[in-house]
């Protein structure tokens, strides 16, 4: 923490921010300048709140030097998280590209089993689709609850994928934990910390999607309030920020990944399909994402998307699904990932991907 | 609805497209323009899904001409809403301007009580202050709980004010419908729609803080969410939104006061204290808030700022506050709006406001 | 400048860091930490180029502190700077609030001797009119040119009132310099630094509008180009952000001001028609301009606006401006500014202002 | 165009919108749906102004169909324009990705010619460099002026390179125009409408870069400026825009290139330095602009950056450079695109990129 004093502070007011520095317990170290003061602090474990400090008089601003986090923190572990599932050896954060493909809702055994079929012969590992989802308007298709949850395990045990589905609140978090194989927090609760605690008490991955406003501090301040509770197994998820464009429905941040990797540990995915908000600009920013330097990519993917109930729209058709990950593979190449999976080869070039 | 074909879109394309919209149960008007044909949607109720047409061949865009929300709407209800409590005389949304003013957290029974009686002076009817607290960081002070919701209880008998107070779960959502006299959803759960359908199951009214990233759209529509579930007294409330500034904590987007007034029978009141994030700024805010139009404003006041356990930099001393409710009194005539509480006159001038 | 060591950054990595700081000619202070070291440096002038250290071996991050900007600086002039006009008693920074109204554009003698003496009747000083336009379009309507600038000097003298008019370019500003009171450097050209260079060259006061994505850093360095050439009267203006938002055309931050009056003692005007986009928001952000402690408003006014060339959407009837300055006086009132003029007193109760 | 109706419009303001549509010289359609009514507007050449009907009484919105670029425009002509350079055989938006690097500023002959050797080895056939510089404070480092440009020229000549450099005003746009290949208009003058004029009536292909908060709509009508001036060969760049986010500088907008793509056939390269602002997140930038599809990439490099005059902390070194071309060649066979230049292979892997 630096304290910086006005142009115009007297040695008073310094003395007195000094002396305010002790009684909280920490070490102040004046340092004046050519124009105004500066005071250092040490001996702080953590972060000072520098609320305590930014009122008094004389004082020009507080500048935090100590990150809020600990156990998302490089810092702390400076080897990369590997995520691993019970009873398969999928990962997401190790060489191996990690890819998540499934409709954006479950809309029945027909529906769910058709697309599992196809992005598991596309080269998914992971299953997504929602059973409880968190819709804009009360009005609108809000998920089938319990009984689409039974769906995606069935198709687990039938295709041999992992599922990934969504928890909006407690009751769904008891329910996700159990049938799931990963617990994903939507963007929209990344600051639902009652929720976050509870997903951190959980043995299962969380797939914690980044707020649509959230910066990259508070992104990692919510994994923080999951590895707080214990659940070390935390997958970060870029998705779209909002920002002032129209071309997409959100905008892609791939600046962000570089920037995880030097402060975090923790895996982080891209999912372009939310980004995108329209089918023909998915591919395009899936690739963005592997060649940035993301370990995987989480898309929506359906059998007749025109019909679908939710997000229709941004829902890549499973052949372009196919193609798409023929494409990452040889992007993850260049830079140092492999997708083993499937062994089969996927002619990519046989499809128009955009 | 409105959908808008590629200038080089084929008379099978437009014809399809037709179809498609009959399939839906709607009737297409094609409308042919000088280089590019339109076709106008009717029979609808309410928003027709734009992702079952947006990615039909030949067609360029898809344009959103009904709104989504309903008994937000003042296509709906004409006349305010003009919000009441029981047993109370105090409203929001009325002629008189609604001051909430209170602590950010609880702290002890001691702190609230003797801000609770100076913003009581200073002329707020309205007692706020947090017992379940949303922070960043899971290591930063949670709140006192049920423990500060008893305190917040007992000031309001001792003080005559209504109490409101933040629900984060549905378990602190049932304790605040018990204790307190309005229900506040904080910002980082705008869009937690589990919680906005419980507190719309309560009969308490409702303060719904606006989301850092929220469109007007998104805001009416999480206030339908309360709405549809039979809760009609809610209170919208601007508190900064999340841009490229630095030199606020958020931007408090006054524009949207007139703009909420036209789509929409709702009170919206201003929060400056979490849009300033420091204290010199929030009177100037406050002011800018009532003279543009808004029912009431709630701000941070703490007796010891400095020693605050959160948002101290934020919070006004006491003096403060009735200085500013002087002055806010008299902007609200300006702008036809009264502030009858106290009766005794506080002397504005008295105090330092900058 | 603070430079922020790495956690696990060699004792042989902070000298380094150290001895580049004493090759650039400054003092390094270095301040251990309990996690991690941190280098003060002291002995520079103004800013360090963070370029030159941020990079090197072990640096986690340069923390700058220092302020770039000079002249605009409280620090170097604390007194409030109260621009003046030659040949009028009109200010803008003083005690007196600052009303500038006109059309958009100046479409011909009659449209603007129209407006003009409405404006002038309705409470303004000042006339605003575009003879240059900077359009986002080409085939939009660019401006009269020189012929616009003959009619405003007309006005000038038949109404009594100051000229203020936009500059896009050398030539343009060579030609406001010569007709106009003010120079107007618009938002899109806040960066233009070699316009701005020239502007600083004039002997006549500057109307320095923010750029849509400036930060307040930015404007004041805009501010700071103008006075390096040894042009002192600088007016900045707040006219909207560009924000995710939809519901105003930008999104006016109010917050600016009380920022603005911390660090520098140039005045700061509101423009509340290019923020709003639409007339029934200009009067409610224009009070909230005022309230917030703003040194005057800029609007347009147009006496047929739906016939106007430009800007027509967000232009003000005569009658509604003049009902606007009566709210604007009683609220400037309030925070310490008077408008005596006109003396005549207007009837803002007798016109809808929404 | 389409005119949408408030719920209780009566039927005489719905033919008054009629009639005033008429007026402008277009064709009315209304179109009465379950609620409310809207009105259709054929006949138009162009956009029509929507401020001539957005205000009067019964308008709810008014919805803008048309573009109001032309040239610019896909539909206007459907293939993908290629820029072509007098004297080379270089290209950008053909199948060869456009390389371009250099130092941010020409600061000496030898500096300049170090960089240039380096980077024409390492792939580039473009040489960038500054010699007029727009920096944020006036006492920063301007550029060398005509000096720079001279220095540029020679370089071409000893190392084969096309230039390209920016110009900030009609005085040094005159300079460019002669000394270079290819104009550079920076971000902060994309809505300089002057100087695009200008650029637009030379014959040297321009490089137009987005502002930091344009909209994809405003940088297709700057370019429409410099296309209506008759210079065709635009080239449209991405170096990210201002959002809320801190990682890095800007948040370079991945998205906007599939966008692109779609609404025009100018080609877009992408700028990685400026958006990273570091050093570090340059190379995977880069790559995610090419595997999204861009048409080249511009990046700054330079032989000793830790004391360059102007951004050294996001230059890259130039094996850094010659290892990222490397890594581009591949993902751009992988997107349809090649790499030819230079013909001796490059051994990215001895470099560490991150």
């Amino acid at each position: 923490m630096l304290v910086l004093m006005n142009v115009n502070a007297t040695d008073e007011q310094t003395q007195a921010v000094c002396k305010r520095v002790e009684e909280l317990g920490y070490r102040p170290h004046p340092l004046p300048g050519a124009t105004r003061c500066a005071i250092g602090i040490t001996g702080n474990k953590g972060a000072v709140e520098a609320d305590a400090l930014s009122q008094l008089p004389g004082v020009a601003e507080v500048i935090a030097v100590s990150k809020p986090y600990k156990l998302v923190s490089r810092d702390m572990k400076s080897e990369d998280t590997v995520v691993r599932f019970e009873g398969s050896d999928a990962t997401v954060g190790g060489e191996e590209l990690a890819m998540m493909a499934g409709p954006c809702s479950v809309e029945s055994h027909d529906q769910l089993f058709r697309v599992a079929e196809k992005v598991a012969e596309g080269g998914a590992r992971f299953l997504r689709g929602g059973a409880f989802k968190p819709r804009t308007s009360p009005y609108a298709f809000q998920g089938m609850g319990e009984a689409g949850l039974e769906i995606m395990a069935e198709a687990r045990e039938a295709f041999g994928l992992l599922v990934v589905t969504e928890a909006i609140c407690h009751e769904s978090l008891a329910l996700v934990d159990q049938y799931a194989d990963m617990i994903q927090i939507g963007a929209r609760n990344m600051q639902n910390f009652a929720l976050l605690k509870l997903a951190g008490r959980s043995r299962k991955p969380v797939l914690l999607k980044r707020g649509m406003a959230a910066t990259l501090d508070e992104l990692l301040m919510a994994a923080e309030y999951i590895m707080s509770e214990g659940n070390y197994n935390v997958v970060l998820c870029e998705r779209g920020i909002r920002t002032f464009t129209d071309h997409t429905r959100n905008t892609l941040d791939v600046g962000i990944v570089p920037a995880v990797r030097k402060l975090t540990h923790l895996p982080i995915i891209i999912d372009p399909s939310h980004a995108a908000g329209k089918r023909d600009k998915v591919v395009p920013l899936a690739r963005a994402g592997v060649a940035v330097g993301a370990d995987g990519v989480i898309v929506e993917v359906h059998c007749d998307p025109d019909r679908a109930l939710s997000d229709g729209a941004q829902s890549l058709y499973p052949e372009q699904f196919a193609a798409m990950v023929g494409d990452l593979r040889k992007i993850g190449e260049i830079v140092g990932r492999t997708l083993s999976y499937p062994q089969s080869k996927i002619h990519a070039d046989a499809v128009v991907t955009k």
